[in-house]
């Protein structure tokens, strides 16, 4: 019998729970016939008419004093006292599995290095993408590659949004709101439409690709509240979906470029056709090409999956290497040095937009102007757009 | 220094020694510094001029007695001898690695009980999807999963001369020339536009997904030789792509169903957006929900990204227990009870049709009449199309 712990019986935590009774056989099969035993459940609250009520404790100290208590699953969410019950359980010598991205963006590379000195692990596979197997791949099949770029689909609630805006022909706040009402966006939705998430997520993808931390206070975020339907419209007829994306690439100077904003995606892209809650991370690297991965980014049970196959790694002892260090991370480009071409909406006329941007080709889109600005770096287009001196909007066009 | 050798030095075995030469910085950082060194290349043909050319000798049993080889790469093609060397290699302790579809599909219990035994690997991540990570995902990502379903394109030649035919509005013939100028399709490509290849790779991923081997003879099989660009048309006016599908799904029996044959797949489905040479896998576990893998199904890099992924996984000692057993794979259903919509083409006309089909919406198509004939079993729309007494198509629906 292997002795674990849930940190956290919220909607992941419950799920794991709910997995691990369900699929029994299944965990038993690959574990030569052990059986996992939920020792503890930490939460504040109590569950009298669970099956599991009695397994319920607000003490962390209880579980890390535990020694019969082989490894932690931490679901809680948050920064703290996430994180620091995270290092105190590592610092115990139990490896921790976890589905919280707060925690791994933001102190992912001092985990990590606990982990690796205690020889156990810290992984992290349900942190970004839910369910879908993205960490794992990324680090064990294309670890022969070079990994060229990442674009990615990364917030189910954004990318719903966005979905449910050009489906019904709707604007943001009418989406957003329909959204919440059927549980895919929160009351304060700020961390996902304001591209928080996101960030945090290319944060993770990042530093395990090139092997250092990357903080997300260091990559500039952009969300799609500012996303019209007119746009979206405008941007189909021309070949194109909007999506938010978590994107970073390793450009010619050798420095890595991330960014997580709006962009036009090409139909002929594969991720443009991931609509819905769904998320779909793209990944090149220089031997395998393009890789896609998709599926449900969220909910209970699709995220279990992922904590469960990380919990079966640990018992198996197959994933210890994993992860990035805490170097500087002096290969990260400047990212206003980024060039793309833009997408522009402005309430500037004609004559105007082509005294800044020479000669494009301006169409009219409701009482706005909207026209593709062609390469340019975003420096040069903040100032142009500075230039204009009126109400403008810029999504970049993914490469 | 890790000493290994390949066999066969051809697309994929070049393209091996190729990776491990380019990417030797992003190999030796996984392997703790130590460098990978080809002593062996098999092979009947010399390469002279190579840099490598020293290291040819067409004597398997010089690899095979050379206790400093710690693994061995084939990527010969066909059955025999890559088989039997595969065979000596195991059973002489060196872990073996493979790109050969042949080999796993029909070999694949044998080889893995004698790696099991030995305490050795039998990996085969570039026996299936070329590149894209599929079988360390299926078996490690959604251990906790039963998987429901598979449905995946496995074939980039005839997802390449389906996309072709609509495309360009031409024929079967038509397309598939125009891929052997190109090199997508080999000169004689009944391998892959009747079925065998795909039908091996669902036999392999059946095997992994259920635990039994399923040997691809059990699994009937279609090819696209039969479809017709007027089918691709009605197809897509009525919201389908039409493509080549190794399909298995547990059923409620608890028996498992196997398929290799052409589909008419939802546009709402990630996998009818899958195009050109490109392959996708959708994976359906009981807890993660769908997940989909997309790439590039062949080539001489990808499939070596997939090799050396596994070679790390060796060296690394991390997947020793992967596979499936030799039982007899008793969950097997006959596939002629599964039920499923069909597309129809006959040239009978609109009376017989209703007489034998009852009332069904028929429309036609050139000199054909084309309906859907509801869901049916494969028996009972047999006995229908023999009924019907005319030259007749049916394309499943997927489900």
């Amino acid at each position: 019998m292997i002795n674990i712990a849930i940190l956290g019986f919220g909607v992941v935590g419950s799920g794991v729970a709910e997995v691990i009774s369900k699929n029994s056989k299944e965990l038993a099969a690959r574990l030569d016939g052990e059986e996992l035993n939920i020792k503890y459940i930490l939460d504040k609250r109590t569950f009298p008419d669970h099956p599991l009520g009695s397994r319920v404790t607000d003490d962390i100290d209880k579980i890390i004093n535990d020694e019969d208590v082989f490894l932690v699953i931490e679901t809680m969410g948050g920064l703290h006292p996430a994180y620091d019950f995270s290092k105190k359980a590592l610092l115990a010598g139990k490896s921790v599995i976890t589905s919280n991205k707060e925690v791994v963006a933001s102190c992912g590379a001092e985990l990590l290095s606990i982990a690796r000195s205690n020889n156990i692990g810290y992984l992290f596979e349900a942190s970004v993408g839910g369910g879908i197997p993205i960490i794992r791949p990324m680090w064990q099949c294309l670890a022969a590659n070079k990994i060229i770029r990442i674009a990615g689909i990364l917030n189910g609630t954004c990318n719903y949004i966005l979905t449910k805006m050009e489906k019904e022909k709707t604007d943001f706040e009418t989406a957003l709101k329909e959204a919440q009402e059927l549980g895919y966006a929160e009351r304060n939705p700020s961390a996902d439409v304001e591209g928080m998430d996101t960030c945090r997520k290319i944060s993770i993808l990042t530093s395990l690709a090139f092997g250092k931390h990357v903080y997300p206070e260091k990559i500039q975020c952009e969300g799609i509240t500012d996303i019209t339907y007119d746009d979206i419209l405008f941007a189909r007829n021309r070949g194109y979906a909007i999506k938010l994306l978590g994107t970073s690439k390793m450009a010619s100077d050798g420095k890595v470029y991330v960014l997580t904003a709006p962009f036009l995606v090409s139909e002929d892209n594969e991720i443009a056709g991931v609509n819905d809650v769904y998320n779909g991370i793209s990944v090149e690297g220089n031997v395998v090409g393009d890789v896609l991965f998709c599926g449900r980014g969220a909910g209970s049970l699709p995220t279990a999956s992922a904590v469960m196959a990380d919990v079966l790694d640990v018992i198996r002892d197959c994933r210890k290497t994993i992860g990035w260090k805490n170097e500087e991370a002096d290969f990260l480009g400047d990212i206003s040095n980024n060039v793309t071409d833009f997408y522009i909406r402005t309430k500037a006329d004609e004559n105007k937009i082509k005294e800044v941007f020479g000669n494009v080709k301006v169409e009219k889109s409701g009482d706005n102007s909207v026209f593709f600005a062609g390469k340019t770096s975003q420096k040069e287009i903040e100032e142009k757009i500075a230039k204009l001196g009126f109400d403008t909007v810029k999504i970049r066009v993914l490469d």
